[in-house]
C-alpha cells in the first residue's frame, strides 16, 4: 500500500506492506485523514517517532477476525491502543495506559496510508447522517470536549481562548456551546473571520482584551501564548494547556503561587460525545477545511498544512 | 521602636516611629515572630519590597480604636489586608484582593519589630492553652492547610512531599493528619530525623521512592524539586506548588499535556482551622524551633535562618 512515512526527520510517499491486525484488532481502509499540529511537530522531532504519520481519520473496516459484524462499518477510532492491565488502565485512565501504542504517534503506524489497524474497542461506528468530511473531525472535537470533562464550564463563566488555529477553531466552537462568555485571541484575519461567522467574539493579540478571566485555554503551543494566558487569568483561575509544545516553557512559579493559579494539561477526549455533537449539527467543522489532497500528494498536503494561518488540510484515498 | 528593616537589599536594626493604625486597624505589640523562606527571598530581591520584614507572629493588642474589647488580647493575624470592594473580594477570594497590602511583604511594615498594625478583621484570638512558641506557627500551619482547601486528600491517597525545610516540616505534619499514604523527600539527616520522630516515612532525594503518586507537593522552590515532583506524579495526578520560587522554572509542557497533569499554586490558608489544629495538639511544631533571638539580634537571627538545613528561627521581644 501507499503511505506517508516519517523517517530520520523526513516525510516521503512510500510503498509498504499493509499492517497486519493483531488478535482483537481490525484492518481499516482509510477514507479521509486530517493533518494536525502534532504531525507537524513530530516531523520537527518533538518526540522520537518513525513510521506512518496521521491519527485523525474516518475509514471502513475491511477485516475483523471474530467480529464479522464490523466488516463494512464506517468508523472513526480512538488513537490510544491500551493493555487493559496496568495501573492506569485499572484506574480507568485508559488513555494513559503505561504500555500504550498511539496511532501515528508512538509505536503504531498511522492514518496517512491506505490501511491502518486498531483494536475493536477503539472503533466507533459513524452514523450515516455524518459525512466523511465531518467525521474526520471526531478526534479533534473529542480533544476539545476533554476540557469539559476536566472542568465544569457553565453559563456566564468568563473564558479566554488563546489561539485559533486548526485545533483552536474546534475548541472555540465546543466552548461556545457551553453558554460561557467566550473571547478568542486570534492572530490571523482568516481565523477571526471563521469565528465571527459563527457568532464568536474575537480579539487581536496585539490589543488588550479585558482581564480577570475565570478560565484561559492555551492553544498556541508557544511561550508567547502562555504569557498571554498568564496575563489574563484571574487569581484562583485556571489555565488549560491544550496544544503540542515544542521544547520547554519558562514559567514564573512565584506568580502562579501568589495568584494560586491552576494549570491543567489536556489531551485526548471522549469519542462518543464528539460523535453526538457532530450528529446534532451543533458544530459544523466543514468551513475549516482548506483543501483535500489525494494520498499520492500527501507530502505536499503536509507542507501546505504548515503554512501560517492554514486550517485543516485533508488527505483522501480515492 | 526597634525594627529589622530591608532597604536596598540589606537588612539592619533601625530605630523608627511605631506604625500608626488606620481606621479599623489595631496596634499590636509583637511577642514572638518567625523567620520564613519568603523573608530570605525578599532579601535576595525576588519581589521589590522595602520596609520592616516578618509576617509570622503572635502579639498583644495595645490599641484598637472603637474595639476596646480587643485591648490586651493575645492574637495572631492574617497577613493580607484587603479592600473588601474589588472583584476578588466580592468573589470571596479576599486573600487575592487587588488592592491588598501584605504584612512584611507588600506595602505594609511587618512583624520583626516591637509593633505592627493590622485590620481588626485579620486578628484571631489565641486560646490560653496555646503557648506563644506554638501560636507563632499559625501562619505556616494555615498555609499548609490551604492544600486541603484546594484538593480533597483522603485515606490511602498516595502523596509525595518534596522538601522538608521549615515549611515542608509543617506541611508533612498536616498531610500526615489526613490519613494519606505519605512519603517525604528530605535532603538533610536532621530533616529526616524530625519527621521520623513523629512517624512520617522519609526518603533520600538521591534514591528512588517508587512512582505513580496521586499528589506531589513541591516545597523546595527549586528547579530540581520540580523535576522530582514531575518524575513521581502519576498521569492525571496533581502537583501542588507550595514554596517561594526565585526566578523562573522551566517546564516541559508537552509532558504535562500528554500526562494531563494538574499544577496548582498554593499560598495563604485558613487561620481558624490552623488554630483549631494547634489547639487539638495534633501538631506540635516546637521541635522545629532551632533558636530564639531577641529583636536586637534579629539580623543575626535572619542570617542563621539562611544556613542549610536550618528549621525555625524565632525573634522575640523581651
Amino acid at each position: 500500500m501507499r503511505a506517508i512515512r516519517l523517517q530520520q526527520g523526513r516525510i516521503s510517499l512510500v510503498e509498504t506492506p499493509p499492517p497486519i491486525p493483531a488478535e482483537g484488532e481490525a484492518l481499516v481502509a482509510v477514507r479521509l485523514a486530517g493533518i494536525c499540529a502534532t504531525d507537524l511537530e513530530l516531523i520537527k522531532g518533538y518526540y522520537p517517532f518513525e513510521g506512518v504519520l496521521g491519527h485523525e481519520f474516518v475509514g471502513e473496516v475491511v477485516a475483523a477476525a471474530g467480529r464479522s459484524d464490523l466488516i463494512g462499518a464506517r468508523v472513526v477510532g480512538e488513537i490510544n491502543a491500551v493493555c487493559g492491565a496496568c495501573a492506569a488502565c485499572r484506574r480507568g485512565d485508559r488513555s494513559h495506559c503505561e504500555d500504550r501504542t498511539v496511532l501515528g504517534i508512538s509505536g503504531r503506524d498511522g492514518a496517512f496510508a491506505e490501511y491502518l489497524t486498531l483494536p475493536f474497542e477503539n472503533l466507533h461506528r459513524v452514523p450515516n447522517e455524518i459525512s466523511d468530511q465531518v467525521a474526520v473531525f471526531t478526534e479533534p472535537v473529542a480533544a476539545a470536549l476533554e476540557i469539559l470533562e476536566q472542568i465544569p464550564i457553565g453559563d456566564g463563566v468568563r473564558v479566554l481562548l488563546v489561539g485559533a488555529g486548526r485545533l483552536g477553531q474546534v475548541i472555540a466552537r465546543v466552548l461556545a456551546g457551553t453558554g460561557c462568555d467566550l473571547t478568542v485571541v486570534a492572530k490571523y484575519p482568516v481565523q477571526r473571520d471563521l469565528l465571527e461567522a459563527v457568532g464568536i467574539r474575537t480579539a487581536d493579540p496585539l490589543k488588550t482584551v479585558g482581564s480577570g478571566f475565570d478560565l484561559v485555554v492555551e492553544a498556541t503551543g508557544s511561550q508567547a501564548g502562555f504569557e498571554t494566558a498568564r496575563r489574563y487569568v484571574r487569581p484562583r483561575g485556571t489555565i488549560v494547556l491544550k496544544s503540542t509544545y515544542a521544547g520547554r516553557i519558562e514559567v514564573d512559579f512565584s506568580a502562579v503561587v501568589v495568584d494560586e493559579i491552576t494549570l491543567i494539561g489536556s489531551r485526548c477526549g471522549p469519542f462518543d460525545k464528539a460523535l453526538a455533537v457532530l450528529f446534532s449539527g451543533a458544530i459544523d467543522p466543514r468551513p475549516l477545511i482548506d483543501s483535500i489532497h489525494p494520498l499520492e500528494l500527501g507530502v505536499d498536503a503536509i507542507e501546505e498544512a504548515g503554512e501560517p494561518g492554514k486550517m485543516k488540510v485533508l488527505i483522501e484515498n480515492r
